[in-house]
């Protein structure tokens, strides 16, 4: 592994090295302390399911060794000399972002996640030509425009997976409009982004539907989770009964499906958004698209003015995420139920090793 | 055939009579005048692909006999009493709807198009549980709603085709913000539907290029309807010279296709809109739609206002559609040039059999 000549500072993390997938200690070096910089001890990190098509190089576009993480939360330890935002002791979090142009359309309207060259957080190249590795790791050094601050009401853990997760499905509920009290939401999958996308459409105000392929999670969205509805996809016909009944819908499914009977939920003029990325293409069938004048967006994490609005909403609205937290020697047994998506609703690893959870 | 009991005024059509798709006379009755109806003397009518759909029975829906055509226009000769808009002489068209509840929340946004009783203008079911008749037929009896006035200067001939054709790519491109000067279109598929939107476009002040698996069409593409630009889809070299260039796309396609490769010619947040009905699901490939926060988006005709406000601008800016006229004694010899796409853009019956072309 080539070393970038100022890249001084000695970091502990845990990599997978090869396409076996298997997680292992991995001794790196970051950057030195740039002017605009934030160096953070990392405390927590959320498992995120594109860390497993990562590491087991799913997209055949891995570069090894890979040190995951994009869900990261810390505190600050050191600043650079240009950086007035951010404070030694500040609660902080790293997502999805690590760089971009800074000078584009995109990036001149905070939406650094639509820069032509972003570089995310892991398995990308930054500026200087390094590979950047991930929040598996107990420090990492990030650009200030790329680091958020997090509410001092939200614990760091529960906080980690709203840097991915909570602005994956804050992005386009906001962009599309859908956060206003009054209308009707349907969260198609109850995962790690699911499960957010409820609690945000609770905190504003609208009716939300789950709509997913297991009839055992019905209690837990509708008790734990304050779903108004819950339906099961299969189930034609409770699909039926709710035909033209939704104003938004956010499908957080990865597996190949189709989005017929989904866009059949719709009213007239109604919007999904698809927020994950599976890795065939979806089957869209013209008639309920059409018939409905439906509309089907993709979106992609979020912004950085947006996803600190995000993290301050969630602060006012003390909404967090479900985790189930990891220590660092168990993330390839973390790694395994989720790859079986026996989770509920995201693991976060405790980094630092944090005894009071 | 049983007739309904005020259905008094016989009229003379085409109709196939069954599967095997061949259009012969048909001698029918059409509803008594009422007093909201305006009755049309038919001198013209379109032919589109959904002809060709409801004659084969391909869709498994069609009540034959069926007598097609839905860009229907003429001349009024009769009027009910209540009826004030319309009198005897105006020249005027019916398009796809025949009929809706005039109630719901679409209907009282003039939405008509999406009303869920909607009733076709052919093969439909009217209120009085009669099968619609469409315009291969030499008299329509018409609710006044339904009836759309045509511009003094537009031939009723070359205007037919915009009571379908025109109205199905004017009604998205106007609900999606696409009708201001200075953007960049793509039209996918240079038939019937696909000129009107490149006339529309170069009418609108947007610089238009027309996207086409048919190299041929460059020529008469750039020339004769003034398109901008012009890239064969199959020539991948064409297709990633235009990664992110465009604001909006209109796909008129109704072969199966996927919608990736198109999707990567949109900027961020563009907005792609299909408007053809393929019978196969289209294949929606993930990632160009998350990566750019895309929009696929689908359209079915429009609602009356809008289609009178779309025949006004015709007037306007002088547009029509580029027409065949067609004999009633060659309406099958058409129906298999148009089956294979044999037609510059659209075949018009001379229902009327006028003299003057």
């Amino acid at each position: 592994m080539e070393v970038t000549p100022n890249h001084t500072q000695t970091v502990t993390g845990w990599a997978a090295m090869n396409e076996s997938g298997k997680i292992e200690p991995f001794i790196f070096k970051r950057r030195e302390t740039g002017v605009d910089d934030v160096v953070i001890k990392v405390q927590y990190c959320g498992m995120c399911h594109t860390d497993l098509h990562f590491i087991q190089n799913d997209w055949g576009i891995t570069m090894y060794p890979v040190v995951p993480g994009h869900e990261i939360t810390g505190v600050v330890t050191k600043v650079g000399t240009n950086v007035s935002g951010f404070k030694v002791g500040d609660r902080v979090g790293v997502g999805c972002i690590y760089a971009s142009c800074l000078d584009c359309e995109h990036c001149r309207r905070s939406e650094e996640n639509y820069c032509d060259k972003v570089t995310l957080t892991y398995n990308g190249i930054f500026w200087d030509g390094s590979v950047t590795y991930g929040g598996y790791s107990n420090m990492i050094v990030a650009h200030k425009r790329f680091v958020v601050r997090i509410p001092d009401n939200l614990p760091l853990d529960a906080a980690a997976p709203l840097l991915c997760a909570g602005i994956t499905v804050y992005s386009p509920m906001k962009q599309h409009g859908m956060l206003k009290s009054g209308g009707s939401l349907g969260v198609v999958g109850l995962g790690g982004l699911g499960h957010v996308a409820v609690k945000f459409g609770k905190a504003f105000g609208l009716k939300v539907t789950v709509i997913s392929t297991s009839p055992a999670k019905e209690r837990e969205a509708r008790e734990r989770l304050k779903a108004d509805d819950f339906i099961v996809s299969t189930n034609q016909k409770q699909m039926q009964a709710m035909t033209r009944s939704l104003d938004y819908i956010i499908d957080t499914v990865s597996a190949k499906h189709s989005l017929g009977p989904i866009l059949e939920l719709l009213k007239v003029n109604g919007k999904l958004v698809l927020v994950a990325a599976p890795d065939q293409p979806v089957e869209l069938p013209s008639f309920p698209l059409i018939f409905g004048k439906r509309t089907v967006s993709g979106s992609m994490t979020g912004g950085m003015k947006e996803t600190q609005e995000m993290m301050d909403l969630c602060g006012e609205h003390n909404i967090t995420c479900d985790i189930e937290l990891v220590s660092t020697d168990r993330i390839n047994e973390a790694l395994a139920r989720l790859a079986r998506n026996d989770v509920r609703y995201r693991f976060v690893i405790n980094i630092a090793g944090n005894s009071k959870l």
